[in-house]
């Protein structure tokens, strides 16, 4: 038999536009716990974040046409948090805790609509920025990024045959069923997707955090993706994130406030949210400085989320400094989550359990490993390393130094005098591949 | 936005049956050819075909439902070549020749309705038996074969996750797609589809055939499925195969006619298609037998298609049989048929490459390799050697020898005397997958 429903044809022969983000929760929990903080302790500051491309040879300006990232920019802008959305978040449980944002957050997150971008282009790459408040500024992160790299996946398969097409997505679902065979032979492992930023399309991520529920069943506890969260059932996964430091950093008068500033953001932190989401990012202005002249009580917060450093090197840091401070590993939690795949997820288990709670966030390689699986031979498919930072606050410039120098962000002037301040040591290079 | 076809959905809830042979070219090529033969020479012969499951150990009447397999065999038999088809079946070229078929043929087919099948059960098989005219039992050889396939796979895919079955397909589509781009290195390929009678289901083999045009080019010639090939315009591709020399073999009154047999049968097939199609099938009664008594214009067909050596040796023997007649092999085909895969092909296509023209009929390997692909561990989707062979005409058991003893099917009585008549010479046990 052969059947057309006219109707869904005429419709699809007329779209406007596909969206890539359809709802204003397709972002990173952490976002919104951030988000709640900023919105209670700082909303008079403003910040700029702006779009960085660490993969300078993929020239995205020449591959991505402007007027439709500006149509999907646009239709971000348009997008308001739905009632159900906001019911959700008011009603679900977060880490086992209820009522995790405020009635009065959720009411004035109703009204939000994110502020306007600058758009143009230099050397085959587009400058994109963002002013205003910052914790509006803050919601562009990763819908930009979602948007930039999809675009840049559908100039790529844009044409194809339907045929290459379908090859493309078999071998890319043969190749994450088989990492997910081998992550199964994990017992213990705890895992969650962190795949939104540099996904490949918001369709593929939702299918691979399917295939994680149902192919690592327990061992799967959730996705950063509040949309995906929400639809799926999941628990929405994440804790903060380097911004917090950085704004911070850059609105501290002096070097002394500039050196306390990273713990005066844990102290909100764990004030705000009554000792809940005690995860430390230690690495904003290198690991080692940071872990040299904590307060004591930072050895008390749950765990640590090392984001530079390789992740055995990173993780024994760390052990060592729980343990000089006379804490228990055994009772921590180390959360893995910079370039993760099933290789270093291996290694990294293997080295640290009996040791230390793990949990491994997985995010570019398990949302845009395409690399080799269209016919057509491409690297246009694979991730690049694309970050939305924030790179100044009221006016004053924001740095990141990072473990890793190639991670780093900011005016090389005041790079300079960050690191007069925190010190180089334990930071060394390592190419960025995503 | 949320949108479901009422009518799809009711329709799809609502299917009788989802049937597995649509239309009665649904068939290879050779049986059309072969029929025609069958109807201009033998309309008086009988002849009963049977199912043979040389898989023993897979008990087949415990996997699939026998009111399913009554269902799918009622379906054919309410099938009827319809007026499309025998329009393109008059109007199309074959082999580049016109009007193969001729019109009093066609009218003949065009009332043309499968008979009546007999099923029963034993040891967890299925006997099914069809018998009566010739000319209408032979059309059940493919049908009965897809849907026994076909039944088993669904019986194994029945019930299982929705992603389960994703992952499923995504392999095998993986996996096809490696081989093909293994056999784009061979320059001077020229393949065919062979693979309809064990085919893991109609839409499977459809896939692979438009894998096989997009992946291969001009180095993929056609299939032997002639509604795939009248549906995707490629040439169906088939000459004859081992029913023919059977039945004549069973009809033969006496040992000299019975050792005359096959080459009566090359002699009729050559005078009805006026010196076109002529491809000699050699190992219907052992093919060292047959070259050795071979009548000296059997040198001079086009080409052989070994089917039960190993093909290397099987070719070279056809080889040395030209050389000792005084043809040059360069100006002859071999066509490789038999269970082959793209070790094989690629082995046999380096070894014969410049002596001999070549061709591969790829069956079983190419619509069916789905070992390995479900997620579930499973060899249920492995395919199995599964036949549906002449078993008597007008009552006299139908022998086949081959040169796989494994392969041989008959009487034990009647293969004895068969291989009193033609030598058991060069015949060899192997083990036979597929």
């Amino acid at each position: 038999m052969l059947h057309t429903d006219l109707a869904t044809r005429a419709y699809n022969q007329g779209w406007r536009l596909d969206p890539i983000v359809r709802s204003l929760l397709d972002t990173d929990f952490y976002k919104l716990l951030m988000l709640q903080m900023i919105w209670r302790r700082h909303p008079q500051v403003d910040a700029t974040f702006e779009l960085i491309n660490r993969s300078r040879t993929v020239r995205l300006a020449d591959v991505i046409p402007e007027s439709e990232l500006r149509a999907q920019l646009d239709h971000v802008r348009s997008l308001r948090f739905t009632r159900r959305e906001l019911i959700w978040l008011a009603g679900n449980t977060f880490y086992g805790r209820e009522q995790m944002f405020a009635p009065e957050f959720l009411a004035w997150l109703a009204q939000v609509q994110l502020p306007d971008y600058e758009l143009s282009r230099q050397d085959g790459q587009y400058l994109l920025r963002f002013h205003g408040p910052w914790m509006l500024t803050t919601l562009w992160e990763i819908p930009a990024l979602a948007i930039v790299n999809e675009l840049r996946v559908r100039s790529t398969l844009q044409g194809r045959g339907r045929f290459a097409l379908d090859v493309t997505y078999a071998r890319a679902k043969a190749r994450l069923w088989d990492k997910l065979e081998r992550l199964r032979r994990l017992p213990d492992l705890v895992l969650s997707d962190f795949g939104t930023r540099r996904r490949h399309s918001f369709l593929w991520q939702r299918w691979c955090v399917e295939a994680l529920k149902e192919g690592l069943g327990e061992r799967f506890i959730g996705t950063s993706n509040v949309l995906i969260a929400m639809e799926s059932d999941l628990e929405a996964i994440g804790t903060n994130a380097h911004e917090l430091p950085m704004v911070m950093a850059a609105l501290a008068d002096g070097d002394e406030a500039l050196r306390a500033a990273p713990y005066r953001v844990l102290d909100d932190w764990r004030e705000l949210y009554s000792g809940n989401l005690l995860v430390v990012l230690p690495d904003a202005f290198g690991t080692a400085a940071f872990l040299r002249d904590a307060p004591d009580w930072v050895a008390d917060w749950t765990g640590f989320r090392p984001d530079s450093l390789p992740p055995i090197e990173a993780g024994e840091q760390v052990l060592r400094f729980w343990r000089e401070r006379g804490r228990d590993p055994r009772e921590k939690l180390l959360i893995f989550s910079d370039g993760m795949d099933v290789d270093s997820i291996e290694r990294t288990y293997h080295h640290f359990h009996g040791k230390v709670r793990m949990s491994f966030g997985w995010g570019t390689n398990l949302t845009n490993d395409f690399r080799g699986c269209a016919p057509f031979a491409s690297d246009q498919l694979d991730p690049i390393s694309l970050v939305c930072k924030v790179t100044s606050a009221n006016g004053r410039p924001a740095v990141k130094l990072s473990d890793n120098p190639a991670k780093a962000t900011g005016d090389p002037a005041e790079i300079a005098r960050y690191l007069r301040v925190f010190g180089g040591e334990g930071r060394s290079e390592a190419p960025v591949v995503v």
